[in-house]
């Protein structure tokens, strides 16, 4: 079933609710199921449940993905044998929009034709899409899919559901969790899964380089004005010392707010074109989103970012500027001095 | 009710289920409720949920701490107004032992009428013990407690019982969690708390003084072994610089066994008295007891800890010493050298 490349604006999107969802994987067969670049714990774990649960009721599945998986998720990516076949339907899991296939979005732009996803943003890229706007993990959209289905669960299957519930929500702390997302926990613990190893692996182990980095970052904080603002500092040189790649400085920006009495967290990336990207996380009453619509970006309310041109020292003083300038109007009559 | 002081071990302890426990709690008033020293979210949920439900109902409740109470538990620990009174019934929430009481221990011994406590260890020092080993946290206990009297829950009730659920769990991330820890959580949901603000100010919240200790505990690491030994450091001088106590050490230990491949994670902690604390976290094969055994200290398969008098550099050197002789043991024909 080869399909001609469509243009994505062109194609309407059919909304299904659970039964229908169900209904097309059941009457398909040979599914290529695709993740999204730089993979995490959400996609791969929505993936290799899928995969294994369909393939468990006799229909062949493969999973492609643009980018390398790491070897932390090896517990539940290896028991999955990812054979090469002629596929005839393909699913998206945990994709946003097309482009998040990273290399692969030229090659399945137009051709998807299930999308099952939790991001409210969705592009409605694919034929079909499955959406639960109110799941904190993409992992809960596939344990209710089991569920429904039903599709057999087993330790396997579980510990990568639970692994993308975990990664997508911190461990259970940030506020996409519901009640909901700790009961499926619950119930996957009764397929005797390895929880506690699982959370070391995903939340308790780096590479020495990241360490490394870490220490480098740390190195490089600066506190402005009265301490509400912290400012951290990744550039390339570090990288390359620590043989660490952009992956690395995930939580970066979660250190630069993690200080107490800090309203404005600042991490400052350079990127291999010499550019930098600023990412701001703020408490009330700053508003990430605000400071960095100054200097063309945005985002959220509590996180945003942007991109800057220009030397280390220049992109500095650039945000430096917008946070005081901030401060100030949210403190009449306060100085704010470096 | 005034009653003389005890010898613990001639004390004879009633173990209580739980519909003897809510009986008994239901016949008493005027409670005094006791946190072990150091409070953790554990202990002060414990206590403060306990001391709102049993209030709720119009009885007289306060509670007493040997130690000051972080600023961080702010959110329900301010909700409930700690009057003095005379008490009659005292009740210790989450002690194994009375030892654990700190500066109140030598007040107290042998005066406790009920132990509400899961470690498995509990010292039996109590006149009566509810005693769920199997509780993940305390809290757990209480939690039942509530359900079971039953006491009102609300907002401030479900945070104190949630803290102590997801401190004493890593944010549910510990091999103590089970199903039932996950289950309680989603009923916790139900009464609109903020488990995400809670999780930031547990979790992802330091002091500036801790970010500077970390940043140079980091500064000390050493990699021995083939890199499957990591070693830091944490002197009284790097306490002092940053204006950090011994409770800013807390998760140091974690760090030494969080890089890839590391098999002994070692921490070596200096005293007030200039002396050593140094432990010890390993992975299979190596067993951290036996390590610590080596120089008399003890604890369990992967933790484990002893003293050591000397210099630091000796401190080094002997740990190092025994790490390299259990290595040598385990890969036999593996030369390890620094």
């Amino acid at each position: 079933m080869k399909k001609t490349v469509k243009i994505v604006t062109d194609s309407v999107c059919e909304m299904l609710d659970i039964k229908q969802a169900c209904r097309f994987l059941k009457e398909r067969d040979d599914f290529l199921i695709l993740c999204h670049a730089t993979p995490d714990g959400d996609t791969l774990g929505s993936a290799y449940a899928l995969a294994l649960g369909l393939s468990a009721m006799g229909k062949r599945c493969m999973i492609k993905c643009a980018d390398e998986i790491p070897a932390k998720y090896d517990y539940f990516t290896k028991e999955f044998a990812n054979n090469e076949f002629d596929y005839k339907t393909i699913v998206a899991v945990d994709i946003a929009d097309i482009v998040l296939l990273g290399g692969l979005a030229e090659e399945f732009v137009g051709k998807i034709d299930l999308c099952i996803d939790h991001h409210i943003s969705n592009t409605r890229y694919a034929d079909r899409l499955y959406l639960d706007s109110e799941a904190a993990a993409n992992c809960e959209c596939i344990y209710d899919i089991f569920r429904h289905y039903p599709l057999p669960l087993d330790k396997v299957t579980a510990s990568a559901i639970y692994t993308g519930l975990s990664t997508d929500t911190g461990s259970f702390k940030y506020a996409n969790v519901t009640a909901k997302t700790h009961r499926i926990a619950a119930d996957l613990y009764s397929y005797d899964i390895d929880a506690a190893e699982i959370g070391r692996l995903m939340f308790d182990t780096k590479s020495r380089g990241r360490l490394e980095l870490e220490r480098m970052v740390l190195d490089s904080a600066e506190f402005h004005f009265n301490n509400k603002c912290m400012l951290l500092v990744a550039t390339n040189e570090m990288k390359n010392k620590t043989g660490c790649s952009d992956i690395d400085l995930e939580g970066v920006a979660v250190i630069s707010r993690s200080v107490e009495g800090v309203l404005a967290g600042i991490s400052i990336k350079e990127k291999q074109d010499g550019s930098f990207k600023i990412s701001v996380r703020t408490y009330p009453p700053l508003c990430a989103s605000d400071i960095c619509a100054s200097l063309g970006g945005g985002g959220h309310q509590n996180a945003a970012g942007c991109s800057f041109n220009g030397s280390l020292e220049d992109a500095k003083k650039e945000i430096l500027k917008v946070v005081k300038k901030s401060l100030e109007e949210n403190y009449a009559g306060t100085s704010f001095s470096k």
